[in-house]
């Protein structure tokens, strides 16, 4: 039972063609937690200033989600404030405040112990491996994911991470960096070289692939979305259902199947998706258990073909 | 029986980091009609200049592939000279030298009257307004790919070629470049809105999407390919399989179902994939029906995920 998650908490101030939010609920760990406590419970670990809103705490504690690991430091909440181009699929950054957030020391409440899952969301490598040293050998499935910050800076200690996870979630073009390899295939093969079960590629808004180290590959296309309002947080929502589906599968007691990690990477892409059509956090919060059914029916609907095709005849 | 395909024959000179070759088979019908021809007859109708070698004439010929449409001119034949970047995503257009495909005016022959499909490779949207008026009413199904410079400097008669085709064959890019959309959606809407029944949409190394004009959609992600040595022909060598498959399908003489159509793409991906495996048309010549389906195998087996997830019930 339950997901222990460590990361950030933020206040975003986000600007895309659809309209604007100025210190907003974001950072990793709460679009992860919202969409990951619609499966199992969820126990964050993370930190805030003094300037926190009250009603940011009551939004997370209204879900299965647990704050006795949410630190409340005195000073400023990091503050992240981005604009989004027309094609949504390009960002500036117009200001990072890390305020308490700089001198995060994560640290694993009493309460916590006994979680199925740990996911290190995107922070210092170094502080990963702490938190893989202070959740020791219990959990059945540990999880990272990072940004090209800590490939550039603390590649070291990354690779430490990724050693000793069971899971990588990472962009794209994170791998393709991390691994320096000219295809993705050959960065594939060199993570999972470095000991990782699992290897999830997260593609944006064209979907994510699943790698195992046993050669399997699983290939899953976004859906399609009629208006993305703000992408802020996509990545973070898609583990939330990602690991969320997993740990509702670890609830159930059997050991997880490889069918089990395609249904995942679906409702990984379902809540990534939801977690795009509004600002924030906001359409994680409204979302009804039928759209989440719905949505999974879809993607079964439109990713499936008939395997019958009279193999070699067609073809000559 | 048979599909008739209207555009260039070239020779292309590629550099790829994995190597190069210097005035080698190309343009867009050659990479079609050797994809297509493993289906189906295939028409051919394009314009070389008398340098065109007999070696690549023996090369298309000796597959299920007419000439008699491909007219010789006094002159050169087109060439094109381009160079991929390491990720193989962006390449440079080093020459266009159009020779005599600058006076291309396409002239289908008597003998090919009563081809199942009229597939309009890209070329100006005026010639692909004759090869419909030459072509009459005849075929099952009609086709088109573009690009943007046609987008740009001939709108309006592109917009006459969508209004009188069935498929439109389009890469993400142009797709929104041409309707003018923030998103993709309403992209896709506005060009069904002119007529056609199908839409696909081309994305590269992320695979395709099928939209149809009653509201129905189905995405196929890209093969996972280990070493792309040149992704010259992908799209064309895509179409080929795409509607080589149909064609076979009209062959049999029942209606198109949309299941026909989804694997369609499968085998447009599978082209497309192998097409980038070696440089010019290679992969295509040496392709084995046995291949074909093997990889139509993994493509069933890499998309398809079991939809009996207990709905609603594990997201709250």
């Amino acid at each position: 039972m339950a997901i222990t998650v460590v990361g950030s908490v933020a206040l975003d101030t986000v600007e895309t063609p659809f309209g604007s939010v100025k210190d907003a609920l974001g950072g990793a760990t709460s679009y992860f937690a919202l969409a990951a406590s619609r499966y199992d419970q969820v126990n964050l670990v993370a930190v805030v200033g003094d300037d926190f809103p009250e009603e940011y705490r009551r939004t997370l504690s209204a879900r299965r989600i647990s704050l006795d690991g949410l630190k409340v430091e005195p000073g400023q909440t990091f503050r992240w404030g981005g604009r989004y181009h027309l094609d949504m699929n390009s960002r500036d950054t117009l200001f990072t405040e890390l305020g308490v957030f700089a001198d995060f020391k994560p640290s694993i409440p009493a309460s916590y112990a006994g979680a199925d899952i740990v996911f290190l969301a995107n922070i210092q490598p170094e502080l990963q491996l702490d938190v893989l040293r202070q959740t020791g050998e219990g959990a059945k499935l540990r999880a990272l994911d990072t940004m090209n910050l800590w490939i550039e800076i603390a590649r070291d200690a990354l690779t430490e991470v990724m050693r000793q996870v069971d899971v990588v979630i990472i962009a794209e073009e994170e791998a393709r960096q991390y691994a320096g390899a000219p295809g993705l295939r050959e960065s594939v093969r060199r993570i999972l070289a470095l000991g990782p079960k699992w290897l999830v590629i997260k593609q944006g808004s064209y979907g994510a692939l699943l790698f195992d180290s046993g050669g399997g590959f699983f290939a899953m296309p976004a859906y399609p979305l009629d208006e993305v309002r703000d992408p802020t947080g996509a990545g973070d929502s898609f583990a939330g259902g990602f690991l969320g589906y997993l740990a509702s599968r670890l609830a159930d007691g059997a050991p997880l199947t490889a069918g089990d990690y395609r249904r995942a990477l679906a409702h990984g892409n379902i809540m990534g998706s939801y977690a795009c059509e509004d600002f924030s956090v906001r359409r994680l919060l409204t979302l009804e258990p039928a759209e989440v059914a719905y949505r999974y029916r879809e993607f079964v609907n439109f990713t499936h073909f008939e395997g019958s095709w009279r193999d070699g005849e067609a073809a000559g």
